[in-house]
């Protein structure tokens, strides 16, 4: 299936999978690290009203000092959060978590661009505010992005700002809730001291890069689904190994984020042998690279010619695999799932 | 966890995929499946240019004799899919399937209220027609809608007026690939001898019940989560335990649709025995009860006290429960599942 840009929606939350759990493993080394701590400060001198967010925000520092370790996946190298509820006076803003869905402006729900036009801040990695309509940007007092990296220092910042005083949005793009920083915010909220309801939190939704990759290739998921990352940052291997065996047995459709990168080819290819013990070679595999982005390329394979994929330039951190069930058939490059209807209707 | 408007936004996707699975449950018995016909055949007689539809319409009556069968749940009473592409001269028509999301129209994404401002004609169940702005459905040609039944008739009536010329989208709330239509459009396209190229079909993603839900309890799903749905019109009970048994036991969070009707309440207390079997009793689950409507309710309960609420108004076909992992926890009114970056990070 070739790519058409008409169908281009879901490759930056694919992305934005891929920053959450790319962070630690091979894009931010030191130097990296020193020009996110550049990029925070550029972002800063561009900002409207630097000077007055910078002074109502303790975290900035801390925010450059995280980032400059966020390399780190060993437990020793841990970033530390700064400031506390106690650092602030006044009453605290807003928080709220937005999803920008697929990526790109179409895919935002209106209720995501009200949310963003009502906040004074945004704060998210750099990619997706780059993905930001122009109003939105435009009207923001202040916008905080930093690079693919530092996502706990870039959540930190987020909520500093609003205990400042500030109605501030984290942005995202997906859904808040799939491998992405809701869950993050509100553990760094309370280990501050804070609460959830002190900052009014608040999640907007999005559409989820499984969802918008499936609707590329068709009807995929239309069934019972499972999610899997197969980034061993925060998941061990045996775990997402034992997920893998006990779903693929089990008749799951499967979206597998963050399939490939190179500190871990090893853990796409125990994911294939995985999937190969349980299903068929011939089992329809649909494949989404960087959707959305210049570099987009959709496919539709097989289990068994998913692994020699490995190496190419179609599968990295930015594809999401979407692996059909026993039931699931190509018709017409597309990926069908059928739901059962045929046997109880005739058609 | 009381109900709060500002953040009514997950229900109708729960009632969409109740749609699906309920159809063939309770709600269309023989009297139901007239009273479909004749919403249908209101519907028809409402609509503004539909003379013309239905001239161009092969598909009508048989939409109206298969709304008049889809109370059977039994494999000899099926639905007849009438015409085949042969029946239609000319040239086919657009065939676009568009999840609204959360079913209100802040919940729409930006590209989907452009799909169906594209459109000439728009299909879908009466309750979601119901839910789109007065622009779309002023615009609109014609609008096609029956009430919860017949998803068969729904879709095949869509096909026929793509096959007959028109511009025609095919709506449902949530995502078109979450236990929704996007897969049998394909299936019955086809059974008529038709493609999906013949009509440019397209499926519009939209923000799935799963995510609407969880962003009204905080943060239950940020990790690898699976969605099973408990009605066994179209997957058999046994799958569906199988399936409970495998996931609970491995650590995902657990998204349930379809969680109970009056006529399989045994299929909810199952699940709730099963999922005791592998998690605590106070594993933290929210339900979210008809979001988005006015009987609204959302709560965060345990695993121990969620059978008992399978008799109470909270968990109908309308809910979606939110089943939280071993590391799941409540704060502030908040479901909260850590992505495991406390064990990377000092905060």
């Amino acid at each position: 299936m070739s790519t058409d840009n008409t169908e281009s929606k879901c490759g930056a939350s694919t992305g934005e999978s891929s920053t959450e759990t790319e962070t630690a493993e091979s894009k931010c080394g030191a130097s990296e690290a020193r020009s996110a701590s550049n990029a925070s400060g550029e972002a800063a001198s561009a900002t409207k009203t630097e000077t007055s967010s910078e002074s109502k925000c303790g975290a900035s520092s801390s925010s450059s000092s995280s980032s400059s370790k966020c390399g780190a996946s060993s437990d020793d190298d841990e970033q530390e959060v700064g400031s506390t509820v106690e650092d602030f006076d006044g009453d605290p803003g807003r928080l709220v978590a937005v999803g920008l869905g697929p990526g790109e402006a179409e895919g935002m729900t209106t209720r995501a661009k009200t949310a963003l036009a009502e906040v004074e801040q945004i704060v998210g990695y750099t990619t997706y505010v780059d993905l930001l309509p122009d109003d939105i940007t435009d009207d923001a007092e202040d916008i905080y992005s930093t690079p693919m990296c530092g996502e706990v220092s870039r959540t930190e910042e987020a909520i500093d700002r609003a205990l400042a005083g500030n109605d501030v949005a984290i942005i995202g793009s997906g859904d808040p809730n799939v491998y992405a920083l809701a869950g993050l915010a509100l553990e760094i909220l309370e280990s501050k001291g804070g609460t959830a309801s002190m900052v009014d939190f608040e999640v907007v939704p999005g559409v989820p890069a499984a969802q918008s990759c499936a609707a590329r290739v068709g009807a995929p998921l239309v069934n019972d689904t499972v999610s899997i990352s197969l980034s061993d940052h925060l998941t061990d291997m045996p775990t997402i190994e034992s997920r893998l065996h006990a779903t693929a047995k089990e008749g799951f459709t499967i979206a597998i984020y963050n399939p490939w990168s190179r500190k871990r080819r090893e853990n796409f290819e125990k994911c294939c042998e995985i999937l190969l013990e349980h299903r068929d070679a011939d089992t329809p595999v649909g494949v989404v690279h960087g959707a959305g982005r210049d570099d987009e390329q959709v496919e539709i394979t097989t289990l068994g010619d998913l692994p020699e994929l490995g190496e190419t330039d179609l599968i990295d951190m930015t594809t999401t695999l979407l692996v059909g069930n026993e039931e699931t058939y190509v018709w017409d490059d597309r990926m069908v799932t059928p739901r059962g209807y045929e046997t109880k209707y005739d058609y």
